[in-house]
């Protein structure tokens, strides 16, 4: 797969036209593009332009009204329920996270939980809101179950991630992982270059571990049993246990609380009926928020700056490759595959608009 | 290692009569003995009967202060930040759980951190206390460091583990792990048994997966570099910087926002400088109560009943495994290690009570 380079500001314009055009306010199109672009230049490759084909589809299959409202359903000082109401993931969901981040202003804590609803891109975008606003974030959806629990073989749970962020300097603490061991997108890579999967990462129909990435996916889009291990892989000697636990409290936060979809019922591709979780915490109710902010401060540097591993370069700590990355990309660009190139090419054309009338593509070597 | 068993009420009452007899109250005494019985009657040995030498060692080296008193140092109304002060930590996690708890009651949310306190046992027990209560539980500690960051090769964070507990039927969620691959209880069963221990889980000086039990513990006992690996063990394949993740999740909700000591700055054994933090929500605030806790023993019960992998009987939900060991040792009676029986019997004459007088111990094959 052959990628080129295209600046930030160029696919920013482009990207929001194409969500103007497809019926959205100017405000939503910015939240949905700053979303999307957190992605790319993060280096969530996943999750970035390359996946605007879904959200095209999405849209004008009629699974995403871009003239939906979301509805609170139910509300407390510190607490709502949100139906999404087919409304585009990232919209409800930056709501649904401000609206936690107002109730922990006001009363130190506050979750907002969301139903029926789509796509919303990263959930550390969402995380990250809060430590912006100078707290604890917490975020995670359930997505459709792909995930096999430990000694199981039946797919019953999702990628779902976990996303907690706090603000540090120089770099917050972010982190956003998958409660898999391993995301769908990396079987699709190794099966693409034709390579054998790791031991642990995914399982066949017997629920045994599996090599075979072509062989994992077609059981996976058959809906036959097999799947992605949790995180700690096959066993229980490596903590899978543990792994199909973190699967279980992203479920709890989700689909259990708000009222929605758990993940064994979540349909394909999660249009529509997928849930989200979000909490912000006011760390001030812990005491003055500076000498918090610094204590945290203080362990992440002691972290990078303890000795690396023979044959590693140094110790990151989460969030800190993150922000490397998008420096870079800031700078230079953010990698986009050739497939996704003509995607956005197309989804351009379909709302009348000329990607090269917006951006410029740099071909690179690679 | 030969075990033999001991009836639970028996063993109740002669535990209970030892931490009496070292000054502390009847009431404090028995909340001592249920969370180390807790963990005997669930299957985690390391954390029952067998670690009393351990806190009977601490109260007599003074680490522990049976007359001390806890301090709330900074409170509102969903949290509090307390001082341990040297006090026995399975009573000072109490109180500030069940404060965390009646926090829930009147907001929805309560928060309590712990600093400078000593080894509370099970996290489970209180995430479980806030479950009893209705509430989602949540639970917490730092400890001494003992695990290497991912790409590092100094042990700089602890064995932490997060605790998670909901209503459900028949069985509760309930979700206690270490945010290492395995526990260092394991490393050393392993060298005692004179096996190699399994790739990943733990790291010589050098940062590279060890597979000598012996030669790993002696890098520990000795603070040399090395360690054990975080869930998903070595490398960022099998996940490791999702363990490590965690590992300082549990960190920012202990050392950080308690103001007490990070795991790198724990002392050996954690003695009157571990950090502890307990949260409960009501989960009332997203709804209907019963009709939330049916959601979550519906999915449990989906899960159980899903297929088993070839070769593994069944899938278990996280806290059926614990139930299924407390039915069995509620009846049967506990599994101790010989060992442990000679150090009962000695913490017993220590303060003046014969293990016999109460403790009727029965020889099993193994």
């Amino acid at each position: 797969m052959a990628y080129v380079k295209m600046k930030v500001d160029e696919t920013r314009a482009f990207c929001e036209e194409v969500y103007v055009r497809h019926g959205f306010t100017r405000e939503e199109a910015q939240r949905i593009v700053d979303v999307i672009l957190m992605a790319d230049l993060y280096g969530f490759e996943s999750h970035g332009v390359q996946r605007m084909i879904r959200y095209h589809n999405s849209i004008i299959r009629g699974h995403v009204d871009p003239k939906a409202e979301m509805d609170i359903i139910f509300e407390t000082p510190v607490s709502a329920v949100i139906d999404g109401n087919k409304t585009m993931g990232q919209i409800t969901a930056s709501k649904a996270m401000k609206m936690a981040i107002e109730k922990a202003k006001q009363h130190g804590f506050g979750m907002v939980t969301v139903r029926n609803c789509n796509h919303f891109g990263v959930a550390g975008y969402y995380s990250r809101m809060a430590a912006d606003s100078e707290m604890i974030g917490f975020c995670s959806t359930n997505t459709e179950a792909i995930a096999i629990p430990t000694f199981g073989k039946k797919a019953m749970l999702g990628t779902s991630p976990i996303a907690v962020s706090m603000p540090a300097d120089p770099y917050y603490f972010w982190f956003d992982c998958a409660t898999t061991v391993v995301p769908r997108g990396k079987i699709e890579v190794y099966n693409k270059r034709g390579d054998a999967l790791h031991e642990g990462w995914a399982a066949d129909e017997y629920g045994r571990s599996c090599l075979d990435a072509e062989h994992v996916l077609d059981n996976i889009n058959a809906k036959n049993f097999g799947g992605i291990f949790p995180i700690g892989g096959e066993s229980k000697d490596t903590g899978s246990h543990k792994g199909y636990g973190y699967g279980l409290i992203a479920e709890l936060f989700t689909g259990i609380i708000s009222g929605g979809h758990t993940s064994p019922h979540v349909e394909n591709g999660g249009m529509g009926d997928t849930s989200f979780g979000f909490a912000a915490i006011d760390y001030g109710i812990f005491g003055d928020k500076k000498e918090i902010r610094d204590r945290m401060s203080t362990l992440l540097r002691e972290l990078r700056e303890s000795p690396a591993a023979d044959g590693q370069e140094k110790v990151y700590t989460p969030g800190e490759p993150e922000m490397i990355s998008k420096a870079d990309k800031e700078k230079n660009g953010i990698l986009v595959n050739d497939k996704t190139v003509d995607e956005m090419r197309m989804i351009g054309e379909y709302v009348g608009l000329v990607l090269e009338d917006y951006i410029k593509v740099t071909e690179i070597d690679q």
